[in-house]
């Protein structure tokens, strides 16, 4: 386990937060074998933190059009355009095991169109990656070829808002310097 | 009042919302004399309209070590790099009575280098840009350059996470394609 | 009135200058009400001022293909693309007034895609922001596309003529640091 | 000598100008041995024509704090970065002539850092650069520098001027696919 | 093992190749268990191939002042920065090898500024991040601050040679579409 | 003769270089009358030499569905884009003379969209420009694209691995700040 700072930010200790916020690290922490920076980090400002986790559970934690391992591929792409350290090693390890792939969250990090994945997932994330990097240039013509790809309204705006949230998270991230957890570097890759 | 649509997307009836959303509209409509749209055009989402309110609270109507003038530069110096209508002029409205000023929130939305502000001020927006657009090259010389016009750390956490929210709404409203409320462009210019 | 510098460079009277300019001056402050800054930051150099006021009359006030509403979103879609702060300002004033609507030159300004404006005007000003940003890929293409929205060849000269002289203006201005005069910021916001 | 066209618009011939252009284009004729098509080719607009050649002598003809060669350096440096054809070629030539150097056109048009000029001259073009490519960042750190190395105010406004001009010429040179004369490329080249 | 296509073009069998090649090829083979897929993809191409790989040895299996390790983290920030799926992949894997650290890779190829690495290796992947992106502008206080970090005129060259090598290497196998081994992934990422 | 530095390295005397590297140079010293520097600057390291010229060799001195005069354009062409001085000069006279055109290797160097060549040799050069500044988006529309104008697969590796050689060689000669030859300035402009 690395003992190297894992925020530019005081990170406080389980034991001093607020109950909500200590049994859903808890949980997490059972469910993972050990608890997410992010969570630590972003901590220091609680309301923010709720907000976060909230906006998070409600885009990525969803049933719908979109399979929570693609949702994960949105993440994972935009983060590599983004070059944010945490997001794309933190959630490369979320699409490993959610996709049940072990080489998918490295090909996407690094350039999604030659990823092992199929023409609609590829077109899914050229929108993410145009809301991620030009969203003043959206426009019609986008959403009538997702729509070609079989995506409905709704499945569209889950790619644009967890796009945005992860413009928001990435920013984050970066600006902290929040490391990711040693342990995500190896998960999903050795098969069980 | 403009009929033009507000969003790409379905806009809920106020009548026909929770009620935790509807009371949030009408109290705002009682203050500003409407709704601005972003409060219609996300309510196709509740729990992400909760979730973005929330976060909007904690880093917008907070007291602390930057005005919430200030707080308002960022958005609007940010949303203006982004090419967000929506955010330009709703926000812009919101500077332009915060800050008491009717020129501010045009200047700092074309080039913040101009703007009628302190160099304090310059120095928040040019960190705040620097998050918008390469936040993965923030480094130790930004705290260092912001701490020498006495911003505090948590005075830099709130201009990073404020432009990192708006990083993440620029995104939203730039895709919904969310229109501002023709009374935002007058707000805050005339003398009353 | 404000009382900040126009100028990074010495600002002539009225009265030190040859009658032509000063006559023109005269003139524009009848019609206005003010001087606006640039007739007087450009005073500078009175040969440079002359062939510059020339070169705009001969494409702003012309009569043509083009309303001189159009002629102002030109310049204020490019210049907004150029962070030109006076322009912008005191052109989007201009523009109000000329197209009887004070909603479009801060749209036009931040987003001409998401503009109150019709298929033909966004045609005109796509081409325009090619020319001010990478004129070096003008093709026939873009000819072919203007005349499908009914534009002439002398029609795309003026679009990109006008495009061309405000890439000078806007390098001019920002290099000088010119002031907006305080008036333009509300100028054509207010029905008369 | 080419037949190809040397615009996309109609060139007028000499003897159906007004007499004030077939009179500059004579003179001009006489000195070079030929009518550089930038005469010919704007030639379909008189009054822009007039205004152009007013502004362009009062800038590149002038004595003052930069020689005749450093006032082309600055349109071969800022026109390679605009792409801009006619404009390299031609004035490269009158860079040879002027300058005396049948190397440093070719040298400026590709990378000014590496020509063999003077740091004086290297930190007018790197002015001439950011004018010509990022305005909107001009700060009194580059007037400081520039002083450094000697030019005055007036100089300063020199090398800003013709930048911008050039912004003007090689927007209108590439829209209209303006051929350089064929004569131009060995211009300066050969010694006498 | 994957059945997927290696690149865009044909892949000659390991029989039909001259014996240098072959012979280069069944040695690295017994080496790391399997031929990398470089080895085959650019074997379309005899003479190519053999001037290739003796560019790689001269530069990535000398000795000197940079430590193998360190050659290997050049090639892995540059080849992040170009978005080369197979440089990224394969080289990560001998980066984490000869630097014996499981996570070192991964960081470099995101985000080098936040990596686990020395201040001197910081500075030397900013030098080769450069060299990569505008090599236009290395100039002298570019080798002053290498050389500040103790790096000799020998080991700069090193650098620059190596990220210029990669230059070509990236395209080749962008354009190729050239798929890392899937042996690749997890490479020095499991304790022995 | 200029006496100015060649390279940022020392360069080696020709009769201290082993003899298969003097041997070559002599022969094209033969030829051209003088050694053309980059057989000097790189010299400072043999191997590398001799790695470098084996691949030119294989790429520029080929016969095959790309005529040796279209190999330079693409030298040329990308050259210009990575603001290489010395692979813009010195290939500029080489395309000079292959095609024997006095004007071309100019007018490729600053806008190929411009130059006096056939639409199979726009898309030739359209597609080198996209391998040397964004070749992680190179793909099957791409390939189709060049077989519509007659390109087979080999033509396209040709195309694309010269581009890929000179991202290398415009790196090494940018870093090296590698002088022209004052010969190749005029060489191939004046008809014998």
């Amino acid at each position: 386990m690395s003992t190297k700072p894992i925020s530019r930010y005081p990170v406080p200790d389980l034991k001093d937060l607020p109950s909500d916020m200590r049994e859903r690290m808890l949980a997490v922490q059972e469910k993972a074998g050990f608890v997410p920076n992010v969570f630590l980090a972003l901590a220091h400002r609680p309301a923010e933190w709720r907000a976060f986790f909230a906006y998070h559970d409600a885009l990525l934690e969803k049933e719908g059009g979109l399979s929570k391992a693609e949702r994960e591929m949105i993440v994972v792409a935009t983060s590599g355009a983004n070059q944010c350290q945490y997001c794309v090693v933190a959630h490369g390890a979320i699409l490993r095991i959610r996709a049940k792939n072990p080489l998918v969250a490295d090909q996407v990090a690094i350039n999604h169109h030659e990823a092992d994945i199929t023409p609609r997932q590829k077109a899914m994330l050229d929108f993410a990656m145009k809301v991620a990097l030009e969203s003043e240039r959206v426009d019609e013509a986008d959403f009538a070829a997702l729509k070609g790809h079989g995506f409905s309204d709704d499945d569209i705006w889950d790619i644009a808002a967890i796009t945005a949230l992860f413009a928001l998270s990435n920013r984050m991230a970066n600006f902290t310097a929040m490391r990711p957890n040693d342990e995500f570097y190896l998960m999903g890759r050795v098969p069980k």
